[in-house]
């Protein structure tokens, strides 16, 4: 009860912020959003959820599924067969940026930029398209613990209209043999897996699967969704690089592993303690939620939440 | 007489740089090309052209086309029109680079490398792709003094399929907004000039009408087929990025404006004096013809071809 | 007892791993070391030192000293003062790059590579370079629980007369107005805190404060050497950019904040369970010590240390 | 008569470009010249010099002394002993930058950038500095048809003190083997080049000796003061990379062989017809003088003096 009123009161200060930022403007679908909501659900083991502000909106995933395929991928095909394709190392550069491919090694140098994350979508397991998107979809939904996971058909046509950026990506990872495969294939699998659509609730209780270890709570039947060494690998990526190109600075400021989305999502773990759910599509000038970031900073500092 | 003697001599002494290249192996249809070919066609304003070696060999232009096209561009579209969607720089990376299109400018750096020209082609005016196709073809012909040009089918489909590379280019240029309508039909059109085929007395010949200011020769009935300050231009660019990055070394040791293909194609331009055309299938690791390049340095140390 | 069992059978199965290794080439008195050395102390809270192998040999602790300065320099001028002068962000690049610095932005990415830990070092106060050299000493004395830390001279003039990598990266800050004052003084200050010296038992001392978040542990007196939140920044730069460009790797595989030296020194710090100091002179390409990073894996599985 | 006409009438109209430009703000004693100055003259081979606007004023030489020590360089090692230590290739980024020497080579991409002059100078033969910069006045001076060149000592200082780059630069090149020696002394001889002093007839004169083969014209003795082979490559740097990067566009705009420098100086060779010297402190972003390198633009169109 204290908790969701300070949360309240949080959220409202930081509120404010979102006016310095913008919401995605080269989807058309994104930039439709209210630059001015945020909401936040937060899940603590062994408490029920609590929430705030727009915490009921519907979001689509975009980058924060990048940490859900890179799961599926490790389970398919072990921390080897992942890493033999796909480095563990922060860039420096932007998500979309080509630069490291061409200078340093025409593989991608983590899991969680644009390159790396075509790639591990490309390497999820299933006979059709249509058996590995129902794969991705279920295995989502477990963690989000519901029955069905939502997909917004527009936001999904628009990215695959108009997102050449990623086109080129992933010819040029086809060119360097990176990808195998039909490359039209791979990017629509992972447009779709983008446009996946949540409440902060939903993402709350996938964030709080992995802080605990990859178990589902206890109340929920307390199954090993996920093997826990693979979401230690995953919870480690978010750290170093999972908010763009200012995962150094939230690691200094929040000290939380966290994804973020250009939707203005973001996904929380603290490990054995608590999974958060963010939404605020005004962002940064790096692709984060200008409100999202500084509420969860707040967190942080009141709730001595980082890990260091 | 004695001009064709000397050229046999210093070609066979130039045939056995040949062992030191290889011949382009990412376009399966190219790596067949015979690695000790070596030809040459020299076409002096005023007299009959002579040659020396595998003159007669087919060759497809490769990156030799990018000189037509630019010039055909130039015609459509006029120098201002032209140099709004491409610079005039040596870029000091390799033909295929994306760096400084991420780093400086989505506006390609010149003409001659691959996002340039494909920009280029992009340009060429026509209803149809079938019109393009044709006005291409067209104009190429008559700078080659022949009725048709010759095309290579085979080596236009293993581009098309195979080359990730230029697609993935393309589509980065697409993003950035400097191509416009349909990827794929510009990519095609691209391919197949690409994938036109000549012999040196032809190349020659083409070679010839740019030293002419963009003039037939008299005997040809002497017909303006370029406005002249088009082909100072295209000259021009050969001799600044014509030899993709050794460039810069061919001027000094060579200072004729040149133009390579990875087919081993290079036509060469002296101002006021003569057309080359070579032929040489095995390339250095930067692109270019290795016997062919030495063929060139030889003839302008011993006719004192430099322009500077 | 058992402890120490364990970590001298572990460490003489690592030591096969630095015959993959060299020493650092490019100092001549770092040159000198043996490649076969590997030594190991392990300082639990609450719990005497353990140790094994070589852990009584001195090493300089050259890139271990950056973290050091880095907390005195917070210290001197708190949070908001060092990140106007230095960012937060790792780079993907090796330590002595300069490509961010002109590419993106004269401000050094983070203090942990080499232009961040000049310019951090150009930061300690002190009314003379006498004085500034006493406050690192006895600040990182207090650390390691001496009264006086080892001063290696011959590495210090080695590094002095041969390091134009360091110095050009200087005087490149200076150019950009990151550096104030006397460029050669902000270096010889930079070489001089590199080349102190230490053992094992004294790096895991110094890393077990940390681990305790900047207090002495109780038996010393337990006095609050470095104010908590400063602590918390160092570790957490630790593990993103703490070992040079494979920290990505180092946190997956491990998960412990670590910072490496040329030397072959690894201080890694378990937040509130022990501090760890180990020196493996041969290095990987990366720079990393290849025996001292086996050998942290290993503890970390073993005797599960990840923080995630 | 008329030629003195035309060349006045037209630089007063190319004047008004000054005001796009700005004096070179990094140096103090140049940031003092007067923007709106612009000088021209023009020496063609068998006529009297012809000059118009304040060709009078003294200028530094700034970057167009690269071109003197190249040659200089040349006489002493050869095209061979040269080549060792930089290369031939325009690198498409500003005449400071770094990232060719990290990405690609240590070796300087040309020999006119600051990295390649900057070896260059440390290359000059002489048993001390002293002599080292006797022989470079000399040779300047031969080339200016006087018997002594000026010196500006304020400008030397200035940049002695605050070219911190430029230091930066050398430190690099120290670092990775292509500079021998001392390294502060060969940026000394590097300062003390760049502040030789001319008005534009000299500037005209030394480039009409370039024009001419590098023979001193009839009138002069006609002397043969560089071979010719040196002035040849000599002259296609300064096509391919005498106006910093833009270079390319100067190529397809004027066609001639020129070097610019940050104090607004242009030396312009016309092969076998005329030297040109301009003056015209106010620059451009890429570091060329406005209203110098419109007119001569102009004076290519007027005379018809492209190359190509």
């Amino acid at each position: 009860m204290e908790t969701e009123l300070d949360l309240s009161r949080w959220l409202e200060e930081c509120r404010a912020f979102c006016a310095e930022g913008m919401t995605a403007d080269y989807i058309p679908a994104l930039a439709k959003a209210d630059p001015r909501a945020l909401g936040i659900a937060v899940h603590a083991l062994g408490h029920e959820p609590v929430s705030a502000g727009n915490s009921g909106n519907l979001f689509t995933l975009q980058s924060v599924s990048k940490v859900f395929t890179l799961l599926l991928a490790l389970m398919d095909h072990g921390e080897e067969g992942v890493f033999e394709r796909v480095g563990m190392e922060p860039t420096g550069d932007d998500f979309k940026s080509m630069l490291k491919l061409e200078l340093v090694s025409g593989k991608p140098f983590n899991p969680l930029i644009n390159a790396g994350a075509i790639t591990i979508t490309s390497m999820i397991s299933g006979a059709s398209r249509a058996e590995k998107w129902n794969r991705i979809r279920e295995f989502i939904a477990s963690l989000a613990g519901v029955e069905e996971i939502g997909f917004n058909e527009e936001v999904y046509l628009s990215e695959k209209e108009t997102n050449y950026r990623n086109r080129s990506l992933a010819y040029f990872l086809k060119d360097s043999g990176v990808l195998d495969g039909d490359v039209e294939e791979h990017l629509d699998l992972y447009f779709m897996h983008c446009a996946m659509e949540m409440n902060c609730a939903q993402l709350a209780r996938a964030a709080l699967v992995l802080a605990n270890g990859g178990k589902e709570p206890d109340e929920s039947g307390g199954r090993q969704l996920v093997p826990r060494r693979y979401v230690q690998i995953a919870t480690t990526f978010m750290l170093t690089c999972g908010m763009y190109n200012s995962s150094g600075e939230f690691a200094v400021k929040a000290g939380i592993p966290a994804k973020s989305g250009v939707s203005g999502a973001i996904m929380a773990v603290v490990p054995n303690r608590m999974g958060i759910g963010v939404i605020g599509p005004a962002l940064n000038d790096k692709g984060n939620s200008v409100g999202g970031i500084r509420l969860l900073e707040k967190l942080s500092r009141e709730w001595n939440l980082s890990m260091f």
